[in-house]
């Protein structure tokens, strides 16, 4: 039922901010990075979905609740799930934890609308769906299959 | 009433993506410097709030919706207002607007804690806060001066 | 003689690292702004060049030399020359400038290829060509325009 | 003799540009990941020389030698020298290569000096100074242990 992937990311010079912590913005990245590797590890290159089937995964919104500063050279698990999935919308959501100690830095979502090239909404192809989805995807009847974050 | 500070920023090459537009954490980043000028404006370099007063205005949550898609080299007029004041927090709204048409490519929030260099919450100094409240701050009595983005 | 276009930036709080000053890969964004400038000034949206004549100025080279520190919220002047052009290649310059003090906070050059959308090499559209050598590249004889830096 | 260390990276799509692929300052973010790595497995936290010793590396230049464009999700190696060594400066040289056909997507070098937090040259703690240079370095006698690249 454990619907998320891990993956693990270091905080970077670039990443850092005056303050001394990692600049806003870089969560971001960060989340998309679990993004790309949530799709990967469901058996989809985010890069084939844009040139295969013409279809763009157009960010409608983000959201991002910082809990402790992240510090250079920090490694963070990036935790994301495929929090909902509709016909042409689908929402990520994501925890920033710390490996050693199960803290969490920071949490946020991604509600994103599938497009063509010209940013016209269409459906997302079926095939990639079944893979996001996953095993547990399958028996699932709604339209809307929904990952609780607890 | 029309509480809200606008600057112009122009999109650099370097703030796109292979989609062909604005890649999605850089709006942060020109929150940011909405921000920045919203409180110069008001008579407040923010740079000197860190040194001075050792009062650092830490990121809780940010949030943003994406409207139109915002390419290379437009002009943005970046409309930021100070949605709430309290005690130890502060939101601030923005709007991302075309000078041209008037057309909105996205809005958000950040919401920031008053805190001293060690990560402690503190108060935001009074002198600050009656600069950054403007004119009509004076005026108002509660502790929570709410600016509407309509 | 002066063939260099100046603009102004401001160092934003996202350009600083934790030392407490600009991120040394954010001069080349820099310089990317004032290279955008210089061809804007001599009337040509580089945006127009990649549209209307399919030829792309991929970077082939870049270099930096950090004189002194560059801090937030500083205002800094980026002027650009158009060191040298030949055929299919050019050469572009920079220095960072305390528009105050005239202090250099850093120099460098960056040089450029001009290929199709394919990446294979081209030769730089005349119309283009004229307009960024300026008044004083219609006298030139040679081949190569060169602007001395001093 | 190898007196390089490698670590792999892949191209996030915040990396990329319009043109579809990597922005040409993100090279210089791979460098310092590299740099970052270099040291760690020469058992320095580059974090640790900061905090501990006081000492900074201050990027004095930085160069880059794009030779094919990096695309999306590409993994790439990056190889990093310690090309030169001396009292208080050293030059990092890298090269990023794909790790399936050895091709070299670029090369670049950077130049530090070691200063103090007030940016006063100083030279480079001795202890650090054996872990970076490794066991090839002990037996160096000249001042500059210099690496090729070939």
């Amino acid at each position: 039922m454990t619907s998320f992937e891990d993956c693990t990311i270091r905080v970077r010079y670039a990443d850092t901010d005056q303050m001394g912590v990692v600049y806003y913005s870089n969560y971001l990245v960060y989340f998309e990075v679990g993004r790309t590797e949530f799709c990967r590890r469901r058996g989809i290159a985010y890069a084939e979905i844009e040139r295969q089937s013409e279809s763009y995964l157009i960010v409608a919104e983000a959201r991002c609740r910082y809990r402790r500063p992240l510090r250079y050279d920090q490694e963070v698990v990036v935790r994301t799930f495929l929090q909902e999935f509709r016909k042409r919308t689908m929402t990520f959501a994501y925890q920033l934890i710390d490996p050693d100690t199960g803290t969490l830095f920071a949490e946020g979502e991604t509600v994103h609308v599938v497009t063509d090239r010209q940013g016209r909404p269409k459906s997302f192809p079926e095939e990639y769906r079944r893979k996001l989805l996953g095993p547990e995807g399958e028996t699932t009847k709604e339209e809307s299959s929904e990952v609780r974050m607890d």
